[in-house]
């Protein structure tokens, strides 16, 4: 037995997710159902992030166990022959020690969210970019995400439904700026709450648009209170950018 | 009457290009039907460029005369409305004199070509650039490009289907760069002809990945026969970026 890990991109807005589901297509069992094709038995595929309905991926994790030895490349082409013609592709495959794991081993995960300040609806980046039609300050998006970084009670930023034991992580990083006509927010920790970065995402823009000050936010995080979160951040502009190990 | 003076971003993909057909959609198209709403008769639209099928634009221009006198920022927003969901949006709209004219008033046109050197198959920018699975010579293929400025006739990179009188015609600059991880062909002049730019890309391409030299191409270009053309580039990395007038 082998073990691979599978470094992926998709595009998430045709499925209900990366995590397998009843009721709809998710990236995990599209890909699962293309690995399976490599092997005697159905392969599990284990994924380092659970990325929600619509969010996209740059470089997802995953590995897979397959029962025979196969080079690396063709275990990538043939992945991604078998996935046609969804939008999903295996970007690169490694072999691995058997004590890796996509989840349990990753040391960071970085998350990138794309903003365009346009009133035209968009045409070519449809379903890839938050579009807001009001100009957005964004140094006082950057100077206000400072204070998420650090370890705090986040459930302010955490969706209902998150399964998560703690509301308590460390955010290592974020920054927010300026990239060519787009906005940019970036950040790293080694783990995310369920729908955490769309929540705060959500929130510094109502700080860009001059609705909340940022004693404002700093006020909701301190409340550790959901009801205190502005509007969620829309799916598609959220991208897994890559996971460490 | 009022004459206004559109710039235009579409994603190519779904029609069967700029000019209206009896066959299915095209932008022209789409976008006389959301004019004529904010007219008493049907409206006629005149685009600086002809894409073809496939083929993207981020700034096409198109005129078109309304009897009534309305606000700029409302006719960009009132057609934009009326285009929805086509991905065709309306970036700006100005009031221009009786004498302008999409077409003939232009003075140069501007086009990019995307491409993109990677094996596996594209995901988020499916349908948006030119994926080739081989390397390519990018300084080779710049430098093969200067022979294409200037006054040639370019019968070999016309589409047999080209209905200009002539098949002469002055390339002012061409521009082959390593951009981030992707490859960008950039070039300008007062007119193309049908295919032009798809034609010579594809050629230069041959060069890139080493099947022809550069003696190769320009022998190519002086034969000033369609046969001797490469393989024509595909619609999906083609942009009509911007119209100077």
């Amino acid at each position: 037995m082998s073990r691979y890990k599978l470094t992926i991109e998709y595009d998430g807005g045709p499925y209900m997710g990366w995590q397998r589901q009843d009721h709809g297509p998710s990236v995990q069992g599209c890909l699962a159902r293309a690995a399976s094709k490599l092997n005697s038995a159905p392969v599990e595929v284990h994924g380092a992030g659970r990325t929600d309905s619509g969010v996209h991926a740059l470089g997802q994790v995953a590995h897979v166990d397959l029962d025979k030895d196969l080079p690396t490349d063709t275990v990538r082409d043939a992945i991604n022959q078998h996935l046609r013609p969804e939008p999903i592709a295996v970007l690169a495959c490694e072999m691995v020690d058997a004590d890796f794991h996509a989840r349990f081993s990753a040391t960071r995960r970085h998350y990138i969210y794309r903003m365009i300040v346009r009133r035209p609806p968009l045409t070519l980046d449809k379903g890839k970019i938050w579009r807001l039609p009001v100009p957005l300050d964004v140094d006082a998006m950057h100077e206000t995400a400072q204070n998420l970084v650090g370890t705090h009670d986040f459930s302010t930023f955490r969706d209902v439904q998150c399964q998560a034991n703690s509301p308590i992580k460390t955010l290592d990083s974020i920054a927010v700026r300026r990239v060519a006509d787009e906005i940019e927010l970036t950040c790293s920790a080694l783990s995310f709450l369920h729908r955490q970065v769309r929540s705060f995402t959500g929130s510094l823009v109502e700080v860009g648009r001059g609705k909340w000050t940022q004693r404002d936010f700093v006020q909701a995080l301190k409340t550790a209170d959901r009801s205190a979160c502005g509007p969620v951040a829309p799916a598609e502009g959220l991208y897994l950018e890559r996971v460490d190990y």
